[in-house]
């Protein structure tokens, strides 16, 4: 298998983005990218989507999108994976150019979310729906028993849930496309309305519209496009149970822990060697089992490693320097590949007000319903 | 690349499936095609399905596959291409394999229809909801607008359309796993309730719940299945505008042409060597347009091909001897798959009352939407 490489990314702003349609925001995510990794054709596509059929009526978004983007008869592959299907769409495109199948090859994702007049039936579609949307428990419930579960068994408090919050929303003050970009505080949290005991509003990632991009191309060729390509050393993906009655301990994310072994075990490192990591906090308390799961840190300690500040943009391992799902918004089919775009704008130095210093090694984990498929890439420069 | 190999395949019967749920069908025709190849476990898998979402509210179909299956952790995407799903599904597979990173693979598609309360509002979102679906047209005003524009530019005759559904459903009686199992005239089509003209309810394939498996592997490790390894030696997608009034000819399918050219290629053949194929007859008109453009016959001749009897069981080049779409049943998303378990079983023999004598090479095409999307795959002995 050939070595790859990230040579170009791109995003539209995560938001509510009324005046755009699907197409249009993925179309202006690929460009960008296109432009920004210097390439003037793509040899193949993957595009990383959710549920469009029930947000927009629309499929065959492989289709579509090369379509739009002027690209047909190139190619163009849609995968899902839940909320992991942005990064699964970076997988098969690394998978694709590894195997030496094409050169140059661009991964998105992208969901329209806000012209959907039900988006919580939507993204209920994660969930094992016979077993549990349709008795109904949503997502906010399903992450608040794995928050009290936590509470229980490891003492992780109230507050440090909301201090992941607060976090994400300090570094997304500092993205320009976060879709908040406004700094909150524990007590914001806190008083915020209750959505499932114990998580508020503030514990819950948003309603996004977005895109984002990345273009793939085998090590050997990146000298003709740059100078800081960034090397794709690691690639997991596992699957666990789609519904949580099923798991023998619901604290604990199998298919995180699973992909996370993948990744690293591909890339011969060990998660110390991680400077900076953007990882799926679709509801803060994920963001806690993940960075667990992932073995940046013991079992159960995962409150108290936000708490102390070790995630912190300054910290020993900056969690979410994006702003996370949080605060920049989660689009869901593309928050996959927004991670990567964090972490590649970070290794090769462009990081702005959020540059983490001398990061050399970064990890997106990207996470589908409640842990029932995980992806992992490791990126180095 | 390694070179990959078919080593067994499974199907449910296709039909309306009411006792059963969209992962009780998947679930069967797994283990029928594991147990068919003779493997114990998957190292990876892919799922085709082109709208679960909107048929039956289920999303994250890798995973919920995987785990019902009972082989969680292991990776599992699924992939959509509208109604080319299950096709692209077995395309992934066969780069995952033939990369190095995977050896035994499980492809799948999979679709559970009749559950729905509107079936046309999920077909609909493989064409271009905006421009095409919104403004009243489905499928098969679609490929009716096709079938009249073949027909005042070629002469293609109303009765060699017909033609199409009486061969494919005489195969499709000799098929235990097809939707209808029983022969019609070309009078049962032509009297049939019309639904866009020219194409009356004969014309077209049903609605239909099913689903169908491969097990894929390198060929250095067939000897340890099989006797019987089935090569895959060529495999081509590509994509077109998704919408017909962009075209600059409706009554060519540049994806199927595009596809078709990048299989042959692959596969150093030409179309003449090709002894049985497999096509998208989604609708009359499709199997005729679809044999002219995969250069079976030349531009316009598909009707007299068909009424002249060359597509027929005994005839030159069968096509359909499953049934095809029409007659075998169309649950979309495991059409591709099943196209494949038709030409698998073929080549090996035991295509039973419908064995096609000394069958070598089999040509697979699935096609999403009317022509967006095109994927061939060419099998060999």
């Amino acid at each position: 298998m050939r070595e790859v490489v990230v040579i170009g990314c791109g995003m539209t702003r995560f938001g509510e983005l009324w005046e755009k349609s699907l197409r249009d925001i993925f179309v202006e995510a690929a460009l960008k990218a296109m432009d920004d990794a210097g390439v003037d054709h793509i040899d193949s596509m993957y595009v990383g989507s959710m549920t469009p059929g029930i947000f927009v009526g629309q499929e065959h978004i492989g289709c579509i999108m090369a379509d739009y983007l002027g690209i047909s008869p190139v190619p163009a592959v849609r995968v899902e994976s839940a909320c992991a299907s942005g990064g699964l769409a970076f997988r098969q495109g690394f998978i694709e150019v590894a195997s030496g199948m094409s050169d140059i090859v661009l991964v998105g994702g992208v969901e329209k979310m806000t012209d959907s007049s039900d988006a919580i039936y939507g993204l209920a579609a994660a969930a094992d729906r016979e077993y549990e949307a349709y008795n109904g428990v949503t997502f906010p419930g399903l992450y608040a028993m794995i928050a009290r579960a936590h509470m229980h068994r490891y003492g992780t408090a109230r507050e440090q849930l909301a201090l992941v919050a607060v976090k994400n929303h300090k570094n997304g003050s500092l993205n320009p496309n976060a879709q908040f970009q406004k700094e909150i505080t524990v007590d914001t949290v806190l008083n915020a309305t209750l959505v499932a005991d114990p998580l508020t509003l503030m514990d819950c990632s948003p309603i996004s519209d977005g895109a984002a991009c990345a273009v793939l191309c085998p090590l050997e060729l990146a000298k003709n496009y740059t100078d800081t390509p960034v090397r794709i050393v690691g690639s997991g993906v596992a699957t666990d149970t789609i519904a949580l009655h099923q798991r023998e301990d619901i604290t604990r994310l199998n298919a995180v822990v699973k992909s996370s072994e993948a990744a690293f075990k591909m890339a011969g490192l060990t998660p110390d060697k991680v400077d900076l990591a953007e990882v799926h906090d679709c509801f803060t308390i994920a963001e806690i089992c993940v960075t667990e799961d992932l073995g940046f840190v013991e079992k159960g300690k995962g409150g108290k490693f936000v708490e102390e500040g070790k995630t912190a943009l300054d910290g020993e391992l900056p969690v979410n320097t994006s702003g996370g799902l949080k605060s920049k918004g989660h689009p869901v089919g593309a928050t996959g590949i927004a991670q990567i775009v964090e972490i590649f704008e970070q290794l090769r130095g462009s990081g702005e007000k959020r540059q983490v210093k001398d990061a050399k090694i970064g990890l997106a984990q990207n996470m589908g319903g409640s842990g029932g498929s995980s992806v992992v890439h490791i990126l180095s420069l």
